[in-house]
């Protein structure tokens, strides 16, 4: 019983959160310093090496806290799964704090590169930390950053739901955080065009306030001046709650509850859960 | 028993079809738009986003359609695998349902980056949302295309039979649907040339008309002004027929019964199935 | 028991020889084809391909023939682990038809763009479907392919053997297959500058005859004109032997029979086999 | 008992040791030479088929010696997991030793590219077999290089801690092999401008001393004529004690014993370890 205490302290669980998140934005944001700042690699290396984060972070942070890395995520989980509320805050905090701290290494380790390619810390190189609408490039506006977020955020907390309910058939084996990073590398590929993939406030306040203490004077804003970093809070809270209610709408209501019958032996159906182990010899 | 109806409902399983097929089809033709119209990613960005959305789709659906996601599949699993002839067309609607709904998303989530890009609407970027023959490119005709959606979908069924057999030696873990997926990544790095590897007709025909609906007048017609739509249609129904019997004729029919002593300890073998699970301690 | 005299029956064997290895020459030499003579995609989808197909072959073929589909493969196993020598032949037969008739599939896909990328069909296009030394570009003779064949084959055979041996840490969960893939994807990445990586016999000799057989009149000879067609042969089958032999000196001797005690709980080991295996609860 | 003595052996642990560091380098400098010299790939290339050279070496040592591979992975082990000190240096010899005959296997075979590349085998193919600040180009010097390994391995033992602590939740099925080969993609495409990720003294220093025996007289010194060797020596073995004693700090000190009773079943948490394993049916 001590050691269930233990395991669910709150300042275990922030510790996880804090270095989960940390773990993650260390690649996410190591990798856009790597790309646009030393010229290494490309946009696939960037998702890429975002969706790896996630997988890892989640690897280290998962026994004891869940392993939510995103506010988005805790508030999906509070409103859609019992999460405890006064829990919310807690983690959010420490989810940022981590980002935060993750994001002063990387801005500490790439100086002279970050120096050398942009020397006044312009936009040139703010989208290392934060996220801009159309990449600081395309005739994005703040409307179509939204959007995007919203859309983005649903279809990762529609997924994530869907790869981690044991009443459908998620991977087995602890490869779960495997196949979430693949989710989000995927949504680097096509979901990044208007406003850089945040889906995770955290993941876009914490470097973005870490840039701002660090040299660049502008982070809050986009390349058109507005106030912008609301945007990557806003879109991913409520998109999160749209797409985990979208994924109780279309799946979770249809689902047997856990232990239920499966459908093997069914002619035709692919088989899915128990039904793909080979039989037992 | 009320468990296995209500998991077995028609509804839920259509409802499942839709939501699986949208996912995939949110990152395959959101993948297209981000590398055409955004500009960001390459050839290779695309083959890894559509595979990674199809194992993402098929662990959407999987525990209560079987996630087949794509009429060439449910047709072939009615003629070979017994699966219901009265859901074929119920499926074949729910997955084009699915596949048209989120073009739809990916348009208007992306209407400023693709009214840059291709201002009239036109073929230029018509690719997004359906296949041409030679992507709308190379020197290959309706011929061309059909050829290579009928070869391109029996390997695809070819595999997935072999992927999800329980008689022969399927991935278990329940990662099936990552192989899957990497079977589609490969499908697109090796037979996309010729017809951008529609390999689902409602995959192809979805999006196109979507995108019909949406501004794109010459949406069923390929570079050379003629009718092409029902390429994508005919040949994967048709190629994933001939895969699925080619499966059945080199390997169905050499298979043991589910449960049959394996050939662990022959030597020589490289060991599959359960011989390569560590021998328990 | 007819039921294991079915499953070993040498023509099941043969056939599943016989498909598997043609799924793999279906992606190998498509993928090439797509970058070559289509002009999509660059070295990494090939790397990524054919180790794809390497994966998904060996999962058609893994029940019924333990998917060897190389001759190398099928050599240094009778040579090393007592597989039939009566089989050697039949079954390198098999996987060269199987390659065959997958080369020819891909020529007659590719047809109109192998025609328009290379209308005389030389050694501009030859590398599609077998090896040149140095890729046909690099100063690369014959001794440097050779050697550079002796060497990549004993990497592949030397963990091969390493991922398919019991007494060692494979992956179990069915995965071999998958992590067999990932072997061929890093030898394409970082064994192919001096001689296209055939490693396999089967592979290099098949196509060669397809195209040989489809208007390639130079296709046994390197870009030099010299005879080259005996390399990816000669180079495959003794470098197995060599790489497999070395495993069995640095490795195999080594290891405990199958179930022996493990490791587990020593200090200062990081966990494998059974131990990476979560403490039941 | 006899087993275990043999199991236990040092010379079988060194020759694993020396076997899996020599996979890991024959993938990890062969990409290096075919991307530099060789001119086929890009950096993308070189992040992949190093961490793919990582998994595969880890599977092959896996059993006998657990593995480590890095003298910085070893020494951590030492300190934090009680991994015997008298193997510390017997250990660290066998990885050197194993990457300086990859390394010279790899500078023989590609004889002929690297001498077309780099005739007078300068610093422009230096970066071939060892690291140098900014990989030779980029305005980094001695001290960003440091900083750099000393941040990079902190990394790599913290998450390699997360990935084998039976207390957390690590990948199950024999597969934390695969995951720690992409940590170390994902390392390479974050963490690789300052210094070329060494991350490893062994997989440093063995490929260097290799070069300088071969005709590369300025192998231990940088672009600034500076001695550098001990950079990617000194930097990776006290970074690694950093993020040992960083993940005992956030992570370690909250985990409950092995086999403590699990989280799963608390409202609102995503399931991990054996939560996310299907219910048994």
């Amino acid at each position: 019983m001590a050691q269930r205490v233990r395991l669910r302290g709150l300042p275990g669980e922030l510790a996880a959160e804090f270095a989960g998140t940390m773990v993650l934005i260390l690649f996410g944001v190591g990798v856009v310093a790597q790309v646009v700042a030393g010229g290494i690699g490309d946009h696939d290396s960037i998702a890429w090496a975002w969706g790896l984060g996630v997988t890892l972070g989640v690897y280290v942070a998962g026994r004891i806290s869940g392993a939510h890395l995103n506010p988005a995520v805790t508030l999906a989980l509070a409103v859609f799964k019992g999460f405890a509320w006064r829990k919310v805050l807690p983690y959010s905090l420490a989810q940022t704090a981590g980002a935060f701290v993750a994001a002063l290494i990387v801005r500490w380790n790439y100086t002279e590169v970050l120096s050398r390619a942009d020397p006044g810390h312009t936009i040139k190189t703010q989208g290392v930390f934060s996220t801009l609408p159309g990449n600081g490039e395309l005739p994005v506006g703040q409307w179509g950053g939204l959007r995007d977020q919203l859309i983005g955020t649903a279809i990762l907390l529609f997924v994530i739901l869907a790869l981690t309910d044991l009443r459908n058939s998620p991977p087995a084996a602890n490869l779960a955080p495997v196949v979430i990073g693949l989710l989000v590398v995927a949504i680097g590929m096509a979901w990044g065009t208007n406003a850089g993939y945040a889906i995770n406030p955290a993941r876009d306040f914490g470097p973005r306030l870490a840039s701002f203490l660090t040299g660049y004077d502008t982070a809050f804003r986009d390349q058109y001046g507005d106030l912008y970093f609301w945007v990557p809070i806003v879109g991913p809270l409520v998109g999160g709650l749209i797409g985990a209610g979208l994924y109780h709408l279309l799946i979770g209501r249809f689902l047997p509850p856990e232990g239920a019958p499966d459908a093997a032996g069914e002619p035709g159906r692919l088989p899915t859960r128990a039904e793909n182990e080979p039989a037992k010899l």
